[in-house]
């Protein structure tokens, strides 16, 4: 049996998706902005594909969302465009993060730190988030952004981004938010946050890799990451790329209507209770198991099992697990998160994490606990550091 | 007929390439970061295709080919990275560009010009080229990067780039160069040349849009655009988009091999010189004719003909062509390449360029001498701005 349960660290293209992007993978591969036919006939698909960027999160028309080749580009253009116009070319120099956010986040505010920027990083509480009320105690009148994801790509913690927003307008500072693990698995609406930015990236609802996108609400504008030509109404210079936008707004539809979203309410959170109660009376084990979670994700940290071995034996049943964020799993640090939700050092290093989607059955959860359950017995009895 | 003469603004993919991608856009989805087996899996068409890269430019082991999103993205990356590093954070304040360069060049220099940084545009010649000599005069101890392009991609023009990397070598300066109208039409030799950077994009050499690369001569660095996981060895964060990768690997592999490039210097190169002795003999046209040009590229003014009514009329007739960088196309300007090779301000109006490729057949040729004869005397008939 093969069960991919890694969908925080990339998904299936769903087939559909595929389909519609076949076709511009093929004949029809104009440069739209050819004025002969094989760029004009490009035109339909591409203004259907944005249309539905724009009702995947309920943008309004005077917004802007600007197609990029990922959350990870999307994240540094917010970054370093809010740090040049407002920090190396204004009075500001403070910038307000989690201690959570995916690396593109991370790292990029150490590389601003070498520039002078100061950076504030908010440590998570038990709950995974950060509260709105933390945030506010740390804006002072030269913070310029404040960015927080939405939902962890390890623990799957909803953060509260509502009242985050409600804060940041009040203090006059602009807030982003790295959709990226929010998208498709719960509702996004970025005209009920308030939000002024926002990340998200295809391929984690069921699109391709290469293409994502930053949502910048009206009227804000930002210094272009990529200049060039007159692309994306020159915020983002480029040749489109037709079949991956055309693949991404299919997907984000297939991801984010009303349907889709209930379905992961209901029947991916059904499965992945079910994977988390036939494991959780396993001794010395501990689950993530907040309540205001994306319904997709399952974190466990087990005594005495690494993560990496879990993954291994996993792997031999044909089963597709985590240690953590993708971005990092090739090395095998201590997961902070872990740490940072009140797992101790050794919890930390044995973090295994399983993440569903719509594609996943019920067999294959099935299947799971078995093979979960065996490999946690089988590692505990090899590992001599292991003793109950 | 459908017949495609705009390669210079993108290209077909391959189908052969187009297969090779299809695994990734399906079954093998995984991440290549991820440690199990669909992670795993993507490996060896990953590492082929890097190989491919290398093989395609000849460059050595050591040296860095950094997949990016497209040129676009070498490009500013380059541009910035030296700025950050060199300009605001070093004792260095000027670059030197050609005045032809691509927008994602120019408009990054003047966004440059804004941040304090000294640009020298230099104009091209009669022949279409920036002589190394030029350059040499402009270099000071402030010259932070000479970045001139390969072959031009409205003239088709080849610049003296192996010249033009030595007089940087010779002053000390970096070198970078455009690549993106050379690779699949002429050798591109990065050891023989002595390069220290250059931009290529999969789209140009019939692979697929969305991805591209940027060549680093060892041991250079460059700070990152894109920060965050350790993708790239940590030169290029962002999850591998396995399928283009592997695309843009096939598709260099099959535009760059001997074979390949023989083909485009006598086949594509005899269709493009059949074109234009096709319709040199009508009166006032400006053809620009020089012999070193990249052997795809067919620029013309014509003489109270505007660019668009030819495109129009091309069009009807279902043959693409371009009024110069599709990157600009939309808009109307005067070809300034066209007045930088000495045409007049009219003719510089009335630019149409053709640029073939390996998939261009002789019937499509003959085809087009028609369609644009015809086309110059009905517009010229009906135009009252033309009086021969």
């Amino acid at each position: 049996m093969r069960v991919y349960l890694d969908n925080n660290a990339t998904t299936m293209i769903d087939p559909k998706v595929k389909e519609v992007m076949d076709p511009y993978l093929g004949e029809m591969y104009g440069n739209p902005n050819s004025l002969h036919k094989w760029g004009t006939e490009t035109h339909p698909a591409f203004r259907k594909a944005i249309d539905q960027l724009y009702s995947g999160i309920n943008a309004s028309d005077d917004d802007d969302i600007i197609v990029t080749s990922c959350a990870t580009e999307s994240n540094n253009w917010i970054l370093k465009s809010i740090w040049i116009e407002h920090i190396l070319n204004g009075d500001k120099n403070h910038i307000i993060v989690s201690d959570v956010e995916h690396p593109s986040i991370r790292t990029t505010c150490s590389f601003l730190e070498t520039q002078g920027v100061e950076v504030t990083y908010l440590s998570v509480n038990a709950n995974g988030i950060v509260e709105a009320n933390t945030i506010k105690e740390h804006i002072t009148d030269k913070t310029a952004l404040v960015s927080i994801m939405w939902a962890n790509n390890e623990t799957g913690a909803i953060f509260p981004i509502k009242e985050i927003a409600q804060v940041c307008q009040e203090q006059g500072v602009l807030f982003h938010s790295d959709g990226v693990q929010a998208i498709g698995k719960i509702d996004v609406d970025v005209q009920d946050i308030g939000i002024d930015f926002m990340s998200f990236s295809a391929h984690k609802f069921h699109g391709p890799k290469g293409i994502g996108g930053l949502f910048i609400k009206a009227p804000h504008k930002l210094i272009p990451l990529f200049h060039g030509g007159e692309q994306m109404g020159g915020h983002r210079a480029g040749t489109i790329d037709v079949a991956s936008v055309v693949g991404m707004g299919e997907a984000m539809y297939l991801a984010t209507n009303k349907s889709a979203i209930e379905y992961e309410l209901n029947e991916v959170k059904r499965l992945r209770d079910k994977l988390q109660a036939g494991v959780e009376d396993l001794p010395n084990l501990y689950v993530f198991g907040s309540k205001n979670r994306v319904p997709n994700t399952l974190l466990i940290g087990i005594k005495g099992v690494e993560g990496e071995s879990m993954l291994w034996d996993l792997n031999r049943d044909g089963i597709a697990a985590s240690t953590g964020s993708a971005c990092a799993s090739e090395d095998l640090e201590a997961n902070p998160v872990l740490i940072a939700v009140g797992a101790d050092d050794e919890l930390a290093h044995t973090a295994t994490r399983f993440s569903l989607s719509r594609f996943s059955t019920e067999a294959e959860i099935d299947y799971t606990i078995k093979s979960f359950r065996r490999a946690v017995y089988r590692i505990r009895e090899i590992a001599g550091s292991y003793a109950e």
